[in-house]
C-alpha cells in the first residue's frame, strides 16, 4: 500500500473503533442510568428520578400512561407523603439482569431489566405509611432511551409490575388484586394524579399470565419469535 | 521516527485496541446471552433455550450430563407440560453477579453466574403443575461458550443448584431432598428423558456444603488456590 | 492535510481510544473484583478476601474502622471459626447494581453495589454456630480502589448494612436491634478483635432511615444534589 492507502485504512479503523468503543461507553451509561433510578427509588429520592427524564419522557405504569415532564412530576409528584430517608420505611428496589441495544446512530437505545422489591414497614413505625406492612414484588422494565446534548436520559421508563406478594403469605396464596396500587380509571385531570392516557386494557399481573415482549430478536437465530416487539 | 515507523507503529497499535474492543464486546455478548437465558426460563421458552446451544453443547444438572442439540432437546423437551406464560405458575429466574472470562484466540470463553429463584404456583390455579407450591432457590452456573460464525453460543451451561426451600420453612428448616427434581438413575433411553451420560456422584446440595470451583484465578494474587479449576 | 498531519491526528485519536478503552477494562475489572468478593463471602473463603486488598487497604463497618492488611486480616481472620464450604451454613452474597466510576488518571476508581444476603444454618447442623437461624439482609457498598503494578485492589471495602430481619418475623417486624454483629465498643488491642479506629457515632440501620451517600453527581443534570459525597 501506498503511504496515502496506509492512512486511509488506519483513518477507516480508526473510526470505526471510535464508534464500537462509544457504544459501548453508551451502554455502560445506560445501565447505570438505570442502576441509579433503582438507588433512588430505594429512599423516595422523587425529583432526582424527574430529572433523568427527557422533556417528552413518559412513564408507564399499570394501564397508565404519564406524559411530558409534567405527568411524570405528577406521577411520581410529592412521593405519596414521603421524601427521603425514611424512619420504618423499606423499599429496596435490586435493579438486576440489564439488557441494553444502541441504536446504529447511538441516539436512542432501548432497556430491558428485571427489579426485585422488598418493601414494606416497621411495627415501631407511628405514622400512617401508604405501603402494605411487607411484600415482596418482582416487575420488568422495558425502556427506551435518548441521547440529549451528550447526555442519555429516559425516554419511557415502562415498568411491568408482573407479581406482588404479601411476606407472610407469598406468591402461592397471594391476593389476586395489587396492593398498594390499582389501575386507573380516569385521566387528569378529572384523577388529579391520574395519567395523561388510559391504555385500552387493563395491565395483566399474577396469577394472571403475564409477557413483556422482548426489544431484542433471539442472540443466535436472529429471529423475532414469538415475544418480540 | 519515520513516516513508514510511524504508520506500523499506529497499525500495531490499533491492532491490539481492535483485539481489546472485541474482547470488551465478546464479555457483553456473552454476560446478555445468559440474561436473556434467564429470561426464557422465566416463562418456559423452552424452544428458544434449546436455540441458545451450539450443535455440540451440553447441559449439566445434578448427576446428568446431557449432550448435543438432541440431548438439551430432551431435557427442556416439552417443558414438562407447560409451554411459555401460564396462568398461576411463577418461575422467576433472577440471573446476577457475571463473571465473563473470553479465551485470547477470542473463540471460547467461560462464565459464572448466581442465580436467585422465586418460584411456585397460584392457590387459584385448577390443573395439576410439576411444581412446589412455593419455594427459593440458589445456585451457581459455570458455563463455557464458543464462538460459531461470530456469534456466541453456550457450549456447556453447568448449573449447580445449592438449596432449595418451601417458603413456610425457609433453609433452615428445608427438607434435605431436593423438590420437584432428583438425581438421575439411568441413561437415556433406558430413561426416556434421561441424560446421555451419568457423572460418577450425585450432585451435593443444601445443606450439605458445596463449592462450585472457579474458572479464574484470584484476581489479585493471580493464584489458582483452593477453589480454583 | 499533510502526511504527517494525518499522522498526528491518528496518533491523538488512538491515544484518546487507548485512553477510553483502558477505562472500559478497568470498569469490568472492578466490578468482577467486587462480585468475586461476593463468591468468596458466600464460602468463608477469608484469606482470599484478605488478599483482595491492597496494603493500605481498610475495612468499614458498623463504627469501625479496620486499618492495612493487618486489620483486615484482624476483622475476617479466622473466619468466626468457620473455613470454607461448610455443612449446614448458608450465607448467599447477591452482589447486584454495579456503579464503577475511574478516575481521570486510571489509578483510583469508586464503586457503589448492593448486596442483598440470605443466611441462616440448617436445623440438621449439630455444631453451634454463630449466625441465626435463618435471616435476611441488605446492605449498600461505597467502596474505593486503588491499580497497584497494573492490578485493582480494595483501597477501602465500606459495607453499609441496611436492614436484618429474621426469616419467620420479616422485616416489618424485625428487632430493632442486629441480628448476629453490634456496634464496636473498644479498639483493638483492647478488643482483640476490635477496629483500629471507632467512628463517632453507631452506624445507623433498620429501622431507622439509612441513606448512603452516593459518589456520584445526578447522572442527568451533573449536580450534586442532596445525597452525594
Amino acid at each position: 500500500m501506498t503511504t496515502e492507502e496506509e492512512i486511509a485504512s488506519l483513518k477507516s479503523q480508526v473510526a470505526e473503533l471510535t464508534h464500537r468503543t462509544g457504544v459501548i461507553e453508551d451502554i455502560q451509561a445506560i445501565r447505570t442510568l438505570h442502576f441509579k433510578y433503582g438507588y433512588y427509588m430505594d429512599k423516595w429520592l422523587f425529583p432526582e428520578i424527574v430529572d433523568l427524564f427527557a422533556e417528552n419522557g413518559e412513564f408507564h405504569f399499570l394501564n397508565g400512561i404519564f406524559k411530558g415532564k409534567q405527568g411524570v412530576k405528577r406521577f411520581f409528584g410529592d412521593g405519596f407523603g414521603i421524601d427521603g430517608p425514611t424512619y420504618g420505611v423499606l423499599t429496596d428496589h435490586l435493579q438486576v439482569q440489564d439488557i441494553v441495544d444502541v441504536a446504529p446512530d447511538r441516539m436512542t437505545a432501548k432497556g430491558r431489566f428485571r427489579c426485585f422489591l422488598t418493601g414494606g414497614v416497621h411495627e415501631s413505625r407511628k405514622e400512617s405509611t401508604p405501603i402494605p406492612s411487607q411484600f415482596w414484588e418482582g416487575g420488568v422494565y422495558e425502556n427506551t432511551y435518548v441521547k440529549e446534548n451528550g447526555i442519555w436520559k429516559i425516554r419511557v421508563l415502562n415498568y411491568n409490575l408482573s407479581w406482588q406478594a404479601e411476606y407472610e403469605k407469598g406468591w402461592a396464596r397471594s391476593e389476586k388484586k395489587l396492593l398498594m396500587v390499582s389501575q386507573f380509571k380516569k385521566t387528569y385531570p378529572d384523577d388529579p394524579r391520574g395519567p395523561d392516557q388510559l391504555k385500552p386494557d387493563p395491565a395483566r399481573h399474577w396469577p394472571d399470565a403475564t409477557m413483556v415482549p422482548f426489544h431484542y430478536p433471539h442472540p443466535v437465530t436472529g429471529e423475532k419469535g414469538r415475544y418480540s416487539l
